[in-house]
């Protein structure tokens, strides 16, 4: 299935802001919250059937990762706005799938919209997915349009209590999904430059239309990729440089980290558009090429035969009064004069190197 | 019909600074004004005949809405002008239709110059429309080249006073506005995104002439369009940063909204431009592919015959003394010559990997 | 007669900065002199002989305007330099045709060099002319490097008291000659627009060898002239920016207003550029389209007919023993043959969409 | 052996930022470590076992280097990172060898990553590898993938105590193992220098496929070299800058020195780049101005005897009643005939310069 | 003889920065000294054997200006570093002629490295020569590869006292030498113009490969030339806005001149760039053009002969019983047949616009 150029939010039109409306494919049949609820030494996982469930946790000193799978339900997104206060605008973004990633300040909580990329294991297509981070003082919550397994890993460290998370506040946490993300444009842009290698490999080999519509696919998906990924760069630096009492000190040393790997990413990017726009040339002049040899071949057989064949031809001719067709040694002159045409012609190709 | 590259201006040269001269096409008879003027209790909706009509709405506390549809009637506009003490520059610019969307502040009123694409529903073109709006204390005057219904959908919002607008003052107004026509562009630019892909279709099954002037078509589309809004994403960042007392704290955080919005349709436009221009290299290395396919064959069946027309050709000669004629082999003997020639060819292009 | 590309300024080479050479091509026999002076209720017009005169309005308080029609002679520039109280630099500039707009803050004046843009009647080339203004407290000094009409305007204004002209002082005179010149600016790239369409029109019908050229000539103006007047936004953005007492403050508005024109004639230059480019791509790609095209009658024809020519020759061989030349059907039956293959041939080239 | 876009990091995934994964191939057996302490007058040069031995430098007011040679060993890394108090995320980018250059500023040691190029010996390929400093008071701890002797010069400097080395601080130190590093690359882009001439030379005598793949792995090493040394500039620019007490004053000037070779490397990359664009250029249009020969070539001789065979076919048809053929002169006349069809024909050519 | 991309520096690699190494290629056999003393009355201009007899000049309160031709003698360059104070990083600067321009500021000093673009005599290259000036309090030292006549006028105007040269201070000496530096720029510029031009000539009349190699050389020239006079407009400006007292205020004014000289020259630079690009496109699209116009010649002559020659073909077979050889009318009924196939042939290539 070919990966739609725009998402279809016309539906929008015409609205007034901060109405909420899911823009994208619905990925999941409902939507599923998972709570986790910890400090240092204590740790609780729940699955809430309803959302009251999770409240219980905000006024605690714990800190509390909510996790959405599923966003097109608008009911549980406002109830969610509701009971923690988040401004109605922020929700109509979190339904919004096409969003460039950003992020916005407001007085007690962070909101951060961004994308990851994964590679859908049936089709074998790059698929971008938005993640919506909410960060308060002691809580996150993060929404999802289905449940990936991108943040295993940070679930993993919570219950294993490996590593700092469960030593640090909420900042941590969301400085831990945010690098799950970015870890994993990493391992997608890996399997990309290994297509893109065995694509080079068959160009300077065997180049044929298919690896040209092939690259045409790549440099589309860049084009896309590098669309959505490009805001993040801005979105880590801001977190990163925010004066807001959300963002500690301590958690600004792993942002850089983070920054570092976004600048490294954005320059894998590009490396690869312009490696398969050199693709394209040579791909380029290896047609112009073969068909330059194609047309050597054509000539060289002509150029052969054309002469011979006149030359067969005139003692074809019916004239009654052609004395060279009575000549005894007629016959093997013809062929003495053919065979001295023939090498003339052989060694001018040898000297141009057509042979 | 094909949009002109540059509006006629000419026929202003020469004239002073502020004189109001019509630049565009007239696309309505007689402008026509609508005034919508309300506050959080009361609404009001008339199509007032005289301009003084309008004015009595000017000192009242409600907010007052004046849209003109029609800007070629320079008395009219004058009238305005006067009316509401606004100066002569900015109603000559009101008149042009050929501006940059821009800004600019003025002690008692904003300025903003904003572009309107739409999609003709005759010619399926994509059209410009410019729209012009005033943002006083109480007041918005909106001028439009002709009636359209972008702004329908506000005002449906402010006559059945739904969402924050009625409770809103008049900065609020405008920022709805300027979103509606935000809003619009991303439905054009999905319409544009669908015909794109169905071209990106076309040049991947079947690629011909016509799909490479649709190509160009679309590529001078874009480039015009850019033109035109390119510079919409520093009106709204000024707006969003104006020390005016104009424009309230609450309304900014919608500007913001609006700011992101354009960012994206920017980055949006650029895609289509770069996937535009990789089209066209396909559409070039396509033909460069034919043309090698219809040369091979040509080729293939030169090389293959020139041979052995020759050979016939040998055996037409007329010479008394040919031995090979007398022979009784001598017929058979040439068609397995010519037999084993041509399998020698057909093998020599297998091996070429051309049949 | 083709535009160098620079103008022989190697005459200047090893001379001290400040001696007054002029570089250019001499446009005018002879310098002329014109005086408007004028205020809200006085106004003179002379055409001195000697710069005396000139100097008599220095000391008034009314506004002064002095033009000169040609820059050539030195010693008429170095009179007036004198007189006023002029850098030297500043005089070797004016006579200097090769400058890049630029303006200089001094004490007492402002100097201000342009490009004046336009069309000339006879070959219909653009060419671009030389304008350099000082702006005094009382007074404005125009060099041009002869008479043109583009001040025409401006001069009228002056002589019928319209617009406010006569109520300003010497820096809205210099606004209203910058206007004049960005003005006339728009007239010549309408004209140059409206040739781009009809090259437009031309390429996507009949694209030939001329059309090229005449793309490549149109390309390489639009670099000339975008060399000329790219530093153009700068020169007004300071001017509009100066702390000089020479720029009024309720000058500035019309400043701003010129600003944006400036801003909006760079955006169209880089779209025909942009769209020359694209025009390059069609010309380039329908060559190779038609190429194909000659190619696939040449195919078919040689395809169809080559077989055929083959099996005429074989019949065409003197063996005495050819059973099939004996055979009464024999003829019918080649002929049988013939047809088979041809349709056939043609059947594989229906097929392959070529006929 | 072809170099791989990426490194594999995708082992990473899922980690703890800090957790120490040695990203990479790895180039050595074990890690050796060399120590050099020297002052003004005294110098000690070991290798210890352990890293005991190497504290004992730690403590004194003489400059310790010590030098680590492998970095796949987590245990080692670990162990000088107790040792000297670097941070968990500064021992993780040590490990992993795919970081862009970059510095980071800690309380009491700076962080440097650089980027060595070299030309391997065996595969005459080019070759990035890691390069890894810190910078503390009095104490440099440069880590390598492997040993190379690009640091050798400096050693040697140190053990013969020439130049300023000796007599300086830490921070010089580490300005002279950059400054070694910034130089080997003036020395591998001179080697590549040479290579790009060589492939110019062929490419305006002899140009053939292996040198169009030869441009492209060309282009594709510089945008892998440019993407591994950009970064660099801004690391010195930095360095340069910073406000920390490890950064001497009199050190500054020298790196300044080295800012501007940095400054100069990318102008020389650029350079490149630009040329082998220009070389694909020459290369295509070689490519068909061959292919033109090529047609000319067939052309010629088709033209001329195509008609010619036609000519003699006419003769060779079997009509009982073909007056010409019983003519006495007929057969010269078709000769005649014919010599004259040929001479216009190369009459012809001539006058298109073909011939 | 070709230059090269790049000067061997590689002898330095591994040296201490300040070790005095000559890079680039020995132009004289011996320095030479040549030395101007003046204030506004004196003027002794001397040729020293030794250094010391320099340095009596250096006490006076006159202007000095030492200028060195050939700066491959180590101790020669010492010996003035160590009289002057000057320090080893800018004698090695001095002596490595692969330098970038640049300024650097020094308490007692400015250092300048700028880069001469002459064309030589014999080869009609364009050359660069490395010049460095070093700026004191009264004096001047110029150090050049050899003895060029581009400082001759500058020489001239102190021996005549001409202009303001010899009133002025060793800053405006300084800002003469780099004056006429940039001036020189100008004329070599302006005879690449006429290359271009003459080039371009050729192009739109008579492309050929070598044209095509001349652009290529063009471009590659100016490719280096812009890499090389690039950094002047930032030495330049850094130079105007410099807060050391050695760059006087009145002498600002005049490298206020030569900054937008410079800035002209880099527009200079593109404009050839962006026109030896479109040249290029030109050549390309020719070549195409010539093609077709070869394909279409041989596709003419194929397509109406290839039709006749098989007709007199099927009449050239012996068949017994071929009924139409016997008619009376048979050969001419054959000629009418062809002669109607040749009109037919015409006429489609008519109404194609072929012929």
């Amino acid at each position: 299935m070919k990966k739609r150029l725009l998402k279809k939010r016309s539906k929008k039109v015409g609205l007034a802001p901060g109405t909420l409306i899911f823009v994208g494919r619905q990925k999941v049949d409902t939507a599923s919250i998972t709570v986790l609820d910890y400090d240092k030494k204590t740790f609780t996982e729940t699955q809430p059937k309803t959302l009251d469930e999770c409240l219980t946790y905000k006024k605690g000193k714990t800190t509390t990762w909510i996790n959405v799978d599923g966003i097109h339900d608008s009911e549980t997104i406002q109830a969610i706005g509701k009971a923690f206060g988040i401004h109605q605008l922020v929700l109509e973004d979190i339904m919004n799938t096409d969003q460039r990633p950003k992020i916005e300040e407001f007085n007690n909580y962070l909101f951060i919209i961004l994308k990851m990329l994964y590679i859908s294991e049936e089709s074998q297509e790059f698929t971008l997915e938005q993640v919506s981070l909410i960060l308060g003082d002691n809580y996150v919550i993060s929404f999802q349009e289905k449940p990936e397994d991108t943040f295993g890993a940070v679930r993993e460290r919570i219950r294993g209590a490996s590593g700092r998370i469960r030593e640090s506040s909420s900042d941590y946490l969301v400085n831990a999904l945010i690098d799950a993300i970015v870890d994993n444009y990493f391992s997608v842009l890996e399997r990309f430059g290994d297509k893109i290698e065995i694509l080079e490999e068959t160009l300077l080999k065997d180049p044929n239309e298919a690896a040209m519509k092939e690259i045409y696919h790549y440099k589309r998906e860049m084009i896309l990729i590098r669309k959505a990924i490009w805001p993040l760069r801005e979105v880590i630096s801001t977190l990163q440089k925010t004066g807001s009492f959300l963002v500690r000190e301590e958690t600004k040393i792993y942002l850089r980290d983070i920054h570092d790997h976004t600048v490294q990413i954005m320059d894998i990017i590009e490396s690869f558009r312009e490696i398969l726009s050199s693709m394209m040339d040579i791909y380029l002049s290896t047609i112009s090429n073969r068909m330059n040899a194609v047309m050597k071949i054509l000539t060289i057989f002509a150029v052969i035969f054309i002469p011979l064949t006149f030359i067969v031809g005139v003692y074809g001719m019916n004239f009654e009064n052609m004395p060279e067709l009575k000549w005894a040694w007629g016959y093997p002159t013809v062929w003495g004069v053919m065979i001295v045409v023939t090498i003339t012609m052989v060694g001018y190709f040898k000297r141009k190197n057509w042979l």
